[in-house]
């Protein structure tokens, strides 16, 4: 089974490298560019066909380590 | 228009950052976990509503500087 996991800064934290990509495309003539977020992507292979319990697991591995929950939010999916 | 663009490290190519996740995971009791590849997740707001155009200017974007893509795919969505 292989989990993507999508761990983004929340709303109202700053991104200050979001910040950073957004000065240097301006300065490269992409004018149009409005607010840039960034955000980790990750995908993990799990040897496991047990949904329910993949999804508890990932669950707790991105509580754990995944994703800092005080200033990042974050979703998953599963498949295969 | 909001565009969302992965940036994730080719299939042959070492994930250093991966694996030390992957070993982080395994010794905190997540042993069911395999190969595990991080990449990038961002989100740009465009001041655009042609498709087509924004379409050409993300993967410019992506190409000159979001992606190294001698190391590096990409894949952008489209929406609004």
């Amino acid at each position: 089974m292989k989990a993507t996991v999508y761990v983004t800064i929340k709303e109202n934290v700053l991104d200050p490298q979001g910040n950073a990509v957004q000065g240097s495309l301006h300065t490269m003539g992409f004018e149009e560019v409005g607010k840039v977020r960034i955000g980790k992507y990750m995908e993990l292979q799990l040897d496991t066909n047990d949904r329910a319990k993949a999804e508890e697991r990932v669950k707790a591995m991105c509580e754990k380590l995944l994703a800092n929950t005080v200033i990042e939010d974050y979703r998953f999916e599963l498949e295969g």
